[in-house]
């Protein structure tokens, strides 16, 4: 497998390496992937996340076992396992397909696809980016959720390559980070990636983002997502669902960005998608680099899904690397797909 | 002054006692409050909180220093300096305001009002929470925001006096307790009042409402206010908007409980409401009685507001001490007040 390196993902030709997001932004560390056991848990943590990555980082995982000799029966067992560790993301499932499909023709060809992948996500993000920047105008103000930055993604990103587009051509005044509790991929991630790419930012706790489109201080509010319905509903992160209601009452142009890998064109609407939930400790408190905190009182129950499905009917458009899209165009595009 | 004990604030014959409520739930340290310094400080640190609580606990503090002898001049320049720690809440103003019109009486007079005042709250909690209970059908799911309760007033509480009331009467099936960041006064203090009280809950993040909201779980909002302007706009905990704007959007009954006290007649409309910005740091972490924690990056922006503005046109029904009163009815009982 050829080397490579990506913002939290990489390979100097012995062992892939994650970066821990689950300690960022205050410690950057690299943890070594060796199994399929590890990289489950790394997902499961959310030490590895965003919906393009974990798929990408699956496949070269793959690779790199069938170069270490493992068996096809044994890594075809492996890539259903890894199939299984996020069960909202489709891209995971769809990367691994592709892995699938190549799986009885050898080594080479095992690891020429995963490296096609990679490639492919960072030529995906490019595309998205050229298509999203065009959308918005001059001095533009926009909010994102999430984290949806080189973190998540092999490239520049969905939502985030977007903003990173338009900031390198002049356009952004200025951009709302919403924190995104529980697990504050906002706060943490975005802001660290805003600030390393130098674009004016600004973090707000997620019921904040009201207020600021109430008082016309949105242009634009541009989201990722883990999966697409064919009816152009889709999930992602909790808390979007909540941005796009508050988007269509402020009439704010509501934006998803994501590439073709995103889409389950066998999946006719989002009440079909599967939520993950996950432990409530998430929410009855915060960890990270800082350790383990806990504030609400013993015993306490809580509701944690980790995804929330939007209705096609509030978003403005859908910008995928094949163009931007409208409701009856996604519906057309994924039909063609499916 | 006579010995008084609430959930939050106590007199055993010698000196005010406040419960510090930023060490809640994990430590319950009271806290000695014997100067204008102490209590402003105690405001502003959030120690005490709940518009109601804060009116109360400034007036009885006047009330104890007039005891200790201090003269007329000094305790009206004291008032001014209370009357200005929290700009957002009305009860303060108006407490004070009822406080300086006796304070040419002497100490008895002045004494008197500040315990009529704490206990009339306590009345004003009860009523508030009759008139309210009886809107609720059986098995009824609610959800709140922030902490309306025994923490917040003298005494059983507004938005969380109803609820109290309503769990009584066997009614609550559920209360979902969105944790309220950036403070985390539901995550904290109202699921401790709900341990409490017995009510079952669950506490959720701030963005999650929506799909509460959408899944049919949620058979009315109920929640407190800061102050209330002449059209019925009303103040309240930042979320509180933008909770009101998903209840409309999911056709959810959408309720503000609060005193008269809390009722500002000279503020035409909710965009004259001065809104407090808080310290930034409030949004780049969270602190408490396990110390501070920062997760965002160093030097991160923020936008910080601690309330924000409802419209009247988002909320079903006004629940006061006086009656449930519908948009037009809350003008008219304003327009007589004022």
């Amino acid at each position: 497998m050829k080397p490579f390196y990506a913002t939290s993902l990489r390979y100097a030709g012995e062992y892939l390496e994650v970066l821990d997001q689950h300690l960022l932004p205050h410690q950057e560390n690299w943890l070594r992937c060796d199994s399929a056991d590890d990289l489950i848990a790394m997902i499961k943590k959310l030490q590895i996340r965003g919906a393009p990555m974990i798929g990408i980082s699956a496949s070269l995982l793959l690779a790199q076992l069938a170069e270490q000799g493992m068996a096809v029966d044994e890594l075809i067992t492996t890539a259903a396992r890894l199939r299984a560790a996020r069960p909202t993301a489709v891209n995971l499932m769809n990367n691994i397909d592709s892995m699938l499909s190549v799986m009885d023709q050898g080594t080479e060809a095992i690891v020429a696809r995963a490296e096609q992948l990679f490639e492919e996500d960072q030529q995906l993000c490019l595309a998205m980016a050229e298509h999203g920047a065009k959308l918005l105008g001059n001095n533009c103000r926009l909010l994102t959720h999430c984290n949806t930055g080189s973190l998540a993604t092999a490239g520049v990103g969905t939502a985030i390559g977007v903003i990173a587009q338009a900031h390198s051509q002049g356009k952004v005044q200025q951009v709302w980070v919403d924190e995104t509790r529980p697990l504050l991929q906002g706060g943490r991630l975005t802001a660290w990636e805003m600030k390393r790419l130098g674009v004016p930012y600004k973090i707000i706790t997620d019921s904040m983002a009201a207020i600021l489109m109430r008082d016309g201080l949105v242009d634009a509010i541009l989201v990722g997502a883990d999966r697409i319905a064919a009816n152009g509903d889709f999930a992602n992160k909790v808390g979007t669902y909540n941005l796009a209601i508050n988007a269509h009452f402020h009439n704010v142009p509501f934006y998803v960005v994501a590439p073709f890998t995103t889409i389950a064109p066998e999946c006719a609407s989002g009440d079909l998608i599967p939520i993950e939930e996950r432990d409530g400790k998430e929410v009855r408190g915060v960890s990270g680099s800082f350790g383990d905190v806990i504030w609400a009182p013993e015993g306490s129950d809580v509701f944690n899904p980790a995804f929330d499905v939007t209705p096609a009917k509030l978003v403005t458009g859908w910008i995928l690397d094949s163009g931007v899209y409208d409701a009856d165009g996604i519906k057309d595009l994924i039909a063609e797909l499916g």
